[in-house]
Formats: structure tokens, sequence, C-alpha cells
């Protein structure tokens, strides 16, 4: 993700690994069709897009002063917010970019005000690169005593790697910097039907990093563990409940089902902004359900007969008990 | 499947569902190619094509009596044998042609010989057909009493339906059965990565049934379970060790797991020829790995990045203390 010209430049990872396109944002209907589209997506990622999609709105707006423009900026916010439901980092980001706008006098001349929200928008992208640098080195850290630096055959799920944030990723981000250890053996990678984050974005990224893998069958993880292959789980999350309730991409409560009835330790690696403070328990909050055609067609191949129905939840919440303990920006964290 | 004019024909179930094409093996090497290539699968089916491929070959040979062609008779039967090392079907069913080979006398004309293997591959694909209508009702009979009579939310993985057998089907079969009394709510087909047999072939089997269903990514169905929407689970085998370890579809590990820790009864249906006599437990499995290719690529299309590897073990392994009961042909049998 790069913002340059006053435009927001995304990777398309619909086209990953085999085409790297560039989808160019001039407006922000380009940053709702991106998130929706899953253009971009990632929970750190799309908050940090988002912001930029108010930033865009503000300067292609023709209005004189904030007073005048205040309405069509709560509108865009709005429009933004209701692209994807569950990942919280999108309304926490544009909770800052509105908190921001409650500073604005009425009076303030619209240039000061673009000024203004694109500063807070690279404000969000740039700690959202320093959350992740430290998650991956207070991660690694932990880890790496945690396991008396012994190299890891570690276990991930969907990308949460530099595709899906603005640094170097959440839980990738934390094995990207035990490989910079020398402490990573191998790193399994769940190939995460039905887009295939693990299959085309994680490998991309581990390819890249030079770091030894394999991808598999999601529920191939269950043969991993009980052989004794894993050491350990790491995944990111799209919201935290209050109680430590984890909601991330479908497949994750699985594997935690997993990991606990082997006696693998599940890890959870997320910045801040994915706490979310509102939400008591995991059972409060709102899953997204895709289209079924991501399950029932490979792009616009079908592969289930015509008239297939398909249950497509996007994520699911994995309770507090099963995670061993969060990797934060500001330390670790131990689960219930 | 069907065996006509001296020469055996399958559907073609890579093409499924979208094609139906008929794939004739007019020699045993076609039938290798069939087996290997998952032209055909499915323990039970895979056991007869195998024998009359034994039979093809028969006819193919220009030898005049037994003593002549026994040699290259015990070369086709290995060769039929080496095709894929999992289900013991195919074992079981080679034996039973080899067994009835030891009855023929030296001088016994050549044609007779053909008669008599053609009348045993016919027999034990008779025979499939039987055992699988007598799982299907015997299955159906103790899940009514089971369940007293409530429409059940059934959980399938793979295809075991009337493409992996020469009948009805194992645990379709139950399924089928029981849709026949009016007692199911809905099924739920795993996709089962990475040959998609539930998208692709079970779905197509339910479609043409008219049985209520959807499909989902297979790790969705822990999701399922925690919600409360699974009655049971249900699945085939491809090989039954003498302590009831039981080697299935790569998943179905994983689906014990969960339904262990969701305490959702989790059942086999097989035919008694996938119970291997030889085997005391499940660790004594040759498990097959399938090319990688089967994960990274769909079809011919590359998902993953080119130099991706992947971990692709064909079945796993589940324990008999995770299996509620076996539905064979000659009743129910509780796991341990």
């Amino acid at each position: 993700m790069k913002w340059e010209d006053k435009k927001l430049h995304l990777i398309d990872q619909r086209r990953l690994p085999h085409e790297k396109n560039w989808f160019e944002c001039l407006k922000k209907e380009d940053v709702c069709f991106a998130i929706k589209q899953m253009v971009i997506r990632g929970a750190p990622a799309i908050g940090c897009a988002a912001a930029f999609g108010l930033v865009l709105d503000a300067y292609q707006s023709t209005k004189k002063k904030w007073s005048e423009y205040k309405k069509d900026f709560y509108q865009a916010a709005d429009m933004l917010s209701s692209t994807r439901p569950t990942a919280v980092n999108l309304f926490a980001s544009m909770k800052r970019m509105i908190d921001l706008s409650k500073s604005f006098i009425d009076d303030m001349p619209h240039l000061q005000v673009c000024l203004a929200l694109e500063a807070q928008a690279q404000k969000i992208f740039d700690e959202d690169i320093a959350s992740c640098a430290c998650i991956a080195s207070l991660g690694a850290d932990y880890l790496a005593e945690r396991f008396e630096k012994k190299p890891l055959r570690v276990l991930t799920h969907c990308n949460t790697g530099a595709l899906a944030t603005a640094g170097v990723g959440t839980a990738l981000g934390v094995i990207k910097a035990l490989h910079q250890k020398a402490l990573i053996e191998k790193v399994y990678a769940d190939e995460t039907r039905p887009w295939f984050q693990g299959l085309r974005l994680t490998a991309f990224e581990l390819l890249q990093e030079g770091i030894c893998f394999e991808v598999l069958a999601d529920h191939a993880a269950a043969v991993l563990m009980e052989k004794g292959c894993i050491d350990l789980v790491i995944v990111g999350a799209d919201r935290i409940a209050k109680n430590a309730d984890t909601a991330n991409k479908i497949g994750t409560y699985c594997l935690a089902v997993l990991a606990s009835y082997h006696k693998v330790p599940f890890y959870v690696a997320a910045p801040l902004s994915t706490f979310d403070p509102h939400l008591e328990t995991g059972s409060q909050m709102v899953i997204e359900n895709r289209p079924e055609k991501e399950v029932t067609h490979f792009g616009d191949v079908a592969i289930a007969p015509y008239g297939t129905k398909a249950f497509n939840p996007s994520f699911d919440v994995t309770p507090a008990h099963l995670i061993a303990g969060f990797f934060t920006e500001k330390g670790f964290f131990p689960g219930k």
C-alpha cells in the first residue's frame, strides 16, 4: 500500500501471486470497492486504506470550508465503515479520523481540512508500521525464550504479513523476526479456503523472505499436529473482545480446537487497534457472510454443480480459553 | 461403472460435475491409469474396477490355457494392486481373483479361465451393490432409532456415494436411506480439499437425489458444530485395522477431533471388505502421498507461486476411540 501523488496505490491481492498489478484509488468509491472485493484485505491494512479513502474524498471535494464539507465527510466515513463488518481496525481508524475532525472549526479552510486529514491517515499508517515491528520483535523474543532458542515448526493460517498490514505483518511478522534469529525450522501455511490467502499470499511472502515452508489443505493441520510436527500455531485477528474471544479468518477456530486437543500452544498476534473495548464477548461480534461463489467457484469457473448452496462465513470466533496468549506492540498478554 | 461388451465403462470423475464423459477401459493399463489418475476413486469402486482390469487382461491374452497364462495373470494382479496403496478393498478384490485362480487346473482352456474370472469380478461387483444396500438400510434404521426419528442435520466428508462404490454408496448411502424415510433435515457436505470430492461429486449426487444440502470449506465444520447445527457426522473408510483405527480421506481425522470436542457422534460406514484382518493398528497403514500439484494448482492453473512445496497426504488415520460406531452390511458395531 502506498500513498503517493494524492492517490492510494494498492497491490491487487485478487491477482497475486501471478500478477502484481497496482490498483489505483482516486476517490472513496474506489477504496470501498477495493475493500469489499478484497483487492486489499487484512484487518490493519483495511483500517489504513479506509483512512486514506476519507482523505481522497476531502481532496475531491469542491467545498470551501469545514462547515460546508462536514456532512459529506461523515457520509464518506459511514460509507467506508460499511464495507466490511467484522474487522474492528476499520472502525477504529474511522473513529480516529472523526475524532480529529471534532477539533476543526467551522471556518477552517478546506485545504487545511485536507492536510489535517492526510496527516492523520499517514499517522495511522505509520503507527501500523511501528506496531508491526514491535509485535514482531517482542513476539520473536518471547517465543525464543519460551522454546529455549529451539528452531521452531510453526503453523499459520490466512495471510498476516506485509500484504495484510502497513508493515511487516502481525503473525507473519513474528515468523519473519524468528527467521531473522535463525529460529524457524519450517513454516506450515494453511492454504486458507475459500480465498486461498495462505496458498497465494503467505506463500508469496515466505518465498520472498527465503523462509522454508510448505502449504497444506487446512484440515491436514490435524495430521501434522498428531505427528508432533508443530511446535506452535500463530494467527492474526480481526477483532478481540474484552474477554479475549477472538474473531479471525474462518478456519481459525478449527485450528484452535485441534491445537487444544494436541496440546500445541496457540497464539494470536495483533495490534491494540484490534482489541474492541465495546464488546464484552465474542458472541456479540458480527460475522460477515461472503458470497457463496467464493466456495463453489474458482474465479469464474464453477467447481460445484449449478444450484449448489454454500455456507461461507468469512470469520469465526475462537474463545479465549483456547488461546495461550496475545502478542501486541505493548508486549505479551496471556490468554485465559 | 458398467461392464458391457467385454469393456469396463467408468464415468470420468475428473470431469464431473460439468461433463459426464465415459472413460472406456479396453485393457488393464487403462484401468491402472483410471485408478492412479482418479478417473475412478472410492475404496469399494476401485476394488471392483481392478477386478474387471484382470478380466480385461485375460480376454486380451492370446494364450491357450491356464498354465501358459498364469504368469501374466499374476503380473497383471501385481500391476493393478500397485495403483494405490491405502484402500484395502483393492487388495481384497485382487486376493479374491487370485484365490479363485488357485482352483484352475493347468490344462483349463483360456476361454474358460476368462469366463470364470469374469463371473468372479461380476460377483465382487454385485456383492458391493448388495453391501451398499444393506449398509444404507441398516444404518438408517439404527440412526432413526438412535435419534428417535428426528430429522437429522448430517455432516459428511469426501464422496461416499454411487460414484465411490458399485451401489448406492456407504456413508452417502445411509444419508440417502435416511432421506427416503424423510429423516434428513439438511446435509452439510465438506468440500474436501484438495480434490473437491464433496464440492464436485457429493453435491452432484445430493442434487440428483433432491436432498437439501450446503457445501462448506472443510474447516468451517467446526463453526457448524460449535453452533449446534450438526447432529452427527458420517464418513466412509479406505481401511480399518483390527483395533478399529480407520484410514479415510484426508480431513477425516480433523473432523473426528472436532466431533469429539463438540460431543457430536462420529460414525463410519463401510463394507466388511474395508476391514483389514492383517493390520493390528492404524499406525501400520501405508498412507499415500499425492502430487503437490493437487494442492498448489486448480487443474493446470497454478494458484500458489512457483516453487511452493505442499504437504499432501491423501488419507489420514482416525483412532478408534474417536469413532462412535461402524455401519456394515452385517449391522452396527460400536467403536471403542
